[in-house]
């Protein structure tokens, strides 16, 4: 491609960079975004722009939004005393389309690991610490994923909580809405079995 | 998500109506932006909203450039005789990418559909035939896809131009590089030898 055309290679490049999309499909996102640049590229650049230029991290919850305080930890209707914790604002957001948690959250950023440096305070364990303390926390649910280094970090913040007195909870496991046994790991099987209740 | 998030859910949504992306991978790509605002996000914006307001269509050839006149119609290196026709700008690319062709190229932007009230102006047919007469050509190269409406058009074109006397040439059609005949459609295994050559 010649030289005016640098512009658009490396719109391209810098497309390529998004997760979900490799060169063949960051061409094709380009070229539909040429091809419609009044409707839909002059708008998502606009937003872009603002959103990058607007967006922070929430200085209580490591939530991001577009003030030092996000609209969950600002609306006093989510007060309710409980603080779910999540390793990734990607876990809150999947927490929100729920629509079942009424609380506000606590995003670890992580999960610890040592051996890369990533200690209680990396994944601002401290600050959680000192909200349980400062904010009539009557509960603390640990919604970390369901793996080795979650559970670890799960169970470093419950001892970490335990002189506190505050009730700690995990999210229950078992079998998944619309999940077929046959496809589901033993493990699953097995935690769902333990978790039994009546019917 | 609450009000002052509304920009982060506009712009997932807008995300999400590129090719390739579906709400889901959308977000994965919206939260990485978010995590590199500075480094990703804020140079993807300033881009890609320089590119929608610069990015026009050659008046002459219809491929996407930044100026009235695409770099390679102002390429007099290119001034070589030989126009290859292709469907979309995608196509040029791959025409381009292929660096075979050291022509100019004319963009059809689709191909004859009498039924979507596509005919031949919409096309810029007229616009080729007018450069056939003006730039000295001495080939015409059909680039269009091996489908029937490709076919189809790509017949329209050569009995439009026909009376000009101007060489008129296809892509040759055979076993892809690399391709193995096991994974071949029968099309193009009878095409291919049909089209054999000496070894």
């Amino acid at each position: 491609m010649a030289d005016s055309t640098r512009d658009i290679d490396d719109l391209i490049d810098l497309m390529a960079r998004l997760p979900g999309l490799g060169p063949r499909s960051a061409r094709r996102a380009v070229l539909m975004l040429l091809k419609k640049r009044g409707q839909v590229m002059a708008p998502l650049a606009h937003r872009m722009a603002h959103v990058a230029a607007t967006a922070r991290d929430c200085l209580t919850c490591g939530n991001i939004g577009t003030s030092d305080t996000c609209a969950i930890c600002a609306d006093p209707a989510r007060a309710t005393g409980e603080i779910c914790v999540v390793e990734d604002v990607a876990d809150l957001w999947a927490m929100e389309r729920g629509r079942a948690f009424k609380g506000r959250y606590h995003v670890l950023g992580g999960t610890l690991s040592p051996l890369d440096d990533v200690g209680p305070e990396v994944l601002r364990i401290p600050q959680l610490a000192a909200r349980v303390a400062d904010e009539s926390v009557t509960e603390v649910i640990l919604a970390l994923n369901a793996t080795v280094d979650g559970q670890t970090t799960a169970h470093y913040i419950a001892d970490a909580l335990a002189a506190t007195g505050v009730r700690i909870t995990s999210l229950a496991q078992g079998v998944p809405i619309g999940g077929e046994l046959d496809y589901l790991d033993d493990g699953t099987i097995g935690a769902a079995l333990r978790a039994r209740k009546a019917f």
